[in-house]
């Protein structure tokens, strides 16, 4: 086999088999094909596409390309979920309590990557002695024992699909469905998950900006999880504006628990339970969607949500009286109201600028060396649709700093407000099944 | 600028400046554009193409990426001639006699390269004493007095396209038009040539197996020529089979002898005096093609291109006795005759498939390391549209070995012969000019 006549096969718009989608990448990830020659494949591949049988093969080739997790020791039908990324997504703190609740176990894999905020490990590292540095023989006994763990990313995971990501970030190859997808779920499935429940997001603030790219996405991922044998969904959802409302680490962990009490934004509330269901249908934990949103609506109600939070928080050593006395958490020496400049309706709130104004506070990571503060972020007082009267507080500003006048600036120009009503945006626009 | 962004706009569709395409072709040859930038950039040109302004700039950036020959020494315009490569092409040796004799100078720069026979160099060679190693002084003094030298590659000419090419081979993108056209323009234009004619060949023995491909190319490169102040026509001729009767190194020297003195294939004739022609009208030797082919046969008919060849191998050391006496030229220990196993006309002469039986016969380098062995080759006896009887020979096979089973059977397979009739095939299909 030689890589130049692949890479001729697929730019000529032919589909590559399993064997040679296995030696393109057990090739390039030993050094073997060069990158000039993996970044001429993948600009065809961009260009050409590929099958469904090639996408599967492609994530496949990555999961086996380095680790994989072994979580056989964990009874049950491991559900993960995961969110293709926006702004406030608050979900995950939700979600794993919620359905840890109703005994789906979650054995959380997370990292701490770059963003407006950082990821699901610092955000609950707001909360005193939490650690994720735990052994995986502790993780499963936890998983097993709770239902729910989260374990900070070891291994050497889908290396295949890092090495190739830094090449096609720097050769304008990075949207390509095929390989987006094949991306994203080799590094789900190589983390040992069983089912998968995936948040594909939409609108401004989304990787995907439009809804027919978006369901391309979710199409490409829901096909790849079923043929590799994995039970898998998506939902598509709105991300043209943040979602709940905390946008900071400390104070997405505040809304967590807000959430849990019931007591939570309202879209925060309502895609948990959406996403929550089909993540305890998928773990044969109810025989229908419906009867498992009644298992975790009464979750909620009965308060074995918030205990389940309180038991995985003191499992890691963390400080469960923070559910309780939320005061408890890192607190930002300053905070400022974003008043409304004249009366009206909520129009737009550009998700992603939101995001940038969120990390001007120092709520994100721009590099891999960059401090978060734990502390600080914003938290909408209106959304969409909402109106508003002229100086009503848009947005809490919470800053260790006094001088956000940039930050204002920035919101400002991103939160529109219309004389007109406006109708809130669609929440979950579409499910996608096998 | 970032040379990912300019991935971006041409994997979209865009044009890029002549200031982009500069910083891409420069930043590539001194190394601080790597290679599997530009491996990703010239798939996206393979599938999007490039402007013909785009064009004109690659070429000119790659002119300007290393030496440029100054030929500025020599009186009159000069024409250097172009074949895109087929089977048997024995024009060169022609042409710069030919023309030369009346009075368009010839300042041949030529290479040795790997083929079915060896460069023209390595042709000239049978001449003893011949050699091409001379100071660029003496060739332009040369050219000057006789219009006729030829001086082996020297110079940095074009690193930019040696390195690109070199990277296309390995990615599956020497197929673009585009890249196609851009390197073979650059390499004329930096041998320092004022106007330029192109022989596009066609069919099963050329790069351009369609006529539709090789008018895409023969235009593509007739515009740059154009836009870069160069005076560039091109003629689209017949490669389905060898041009001409001899394919070998010292038997293509007699047949080019032959052709001088008026003796010569009727295609090859032919081709050397449309080429021939067009190079005398840009030369501004003769007011209209017509005239200039009536300057040309007069020049075979008084003896006057027999004279100047004669003149041109003796500046250079030969021994231009070989003209009158052809048999001082090498010749090979055996010589055999493919007889034809049956009667008809010939349909088809596979003409690749020919030079790769030439080459079984030593006539050409596989490698760069190849020895050539300047007396071997083929001459055909019968060419498509021939009558032919059985027993009658097809080939006369000139080997320095006995055994030529191999290249019998190789000739067997590609020579066809049908029992109806069969027309010659076009020799010239088109002429594109500006």
């Amino acid at each position: 086999m030689r890589m130049v006549d692949l890479i001729e096969k697929k730019r000529d718009g032919l589909a590559l088999t399993t064997d040679e989608i296995q030696y393109i990448i057990s090739g390039f990830t030993n050094g073997s094909i060069p990158d000039y020659q993996m970044s001429a494949l993948s600009m065809a591949i961009y260009f050409q596409g590929m099958t469904e049988q090639e996408r599967a093969d492609l994530t496949m080739a990555m999961v086996n390309s380095g680790d994989q997790i072994d979580l056989s020791g964990i009874e049950g039908i491991k559900v993960d979920k995961h969110s293709t990324g926006g702004v406030g997504d608050t979900t995950t703190l939700v979600l794993g309590p919620l359905v840890a609740a109703v005994g789906v176990p979650v054995a959380k894999m997370s990292g701490r990557g770059l963003g407006h905020t950082g990821g699901t490990i610092d955000k609950l590292e707001s909360v005193a002695g939490f650690h994720a540095e735990i052994e995986s023989e502790q993780f499963i006994e936890l998983v097993n024992k709770n239902k729910l763990a989260v374990i900070g990313q070891s291994g050497n995971l889908t290396p295949a699909d890092k090495k190739l990501y830094a090449l096609r970030d720097v050769t304008a190859t990075v949207n390509s469905i095929a390989m987006i997808a094949s991306s994203i779920m080799s590094k789900k499935i190589a983390a040992g998950a069983d089912a998968i429940v995936l948040d594909v997001k939409t609108g401004a603030g989304a990787f995907m900006k439009t809804l027919a790219d978006s369901e391309d996405l979710a199409r490409a991922m829901v096909d790849i999880g079923n043929n590799v044998g994995r039970n898998t969904m998506a939902v598509i959802s709105d991300m043209s504006q943040p979602l709940g409302f905390a946008i900071g680490n400390a104070l997405e962990v505040k809304e967590a628990i807000d959430t849990l009490k019931g007591e939570g934004p309202e879209d925060l509330t309502e895609l948990s339970l959406t996403l929550g269901s089909h993540m305890v249908y998928l773990a044969k934990k109810a025989d229908t969607l419906k009867e498992a949103r009644g298992l975790l609506e009464n979750a909620i109600k009965d308060g074995s949500a918030l205990h389940a939070f309180k038991v995985f928080l003191e499992a890691q050593g963390g400080d469960a009286s923070v559910v309780d006395e939320p005061a408890k958490l890192p607190q930002a020496q300053y905070s400022f109201e974003l008043e409304a400049k004249a009366e009206g309706y909520v129009s737009e709130i550009v998700a992603d600028e939101i995001g940038t104004a969120a990390m001007l506070l120092g709520a994100g990571r721009a590099t891999k060396d960059s401090v978060i503060d734990l502390s600080v972020g914003l938290v909408l007082r209106k959304k969409i649709g909402d109106q508003v009267k002229k100086g009503e507080s848009l947005v809490t500003i919470h800053s260790h700093f006094e001088n956000v006048a940039e930050v204002k600036e920035k919101l400002y120009a991103n939160i529109k407000i219309s004389i007109d009503k406006v109708e809130k945006p669609t929440l979950v626009y579409k499910e996608i099944t096998k």
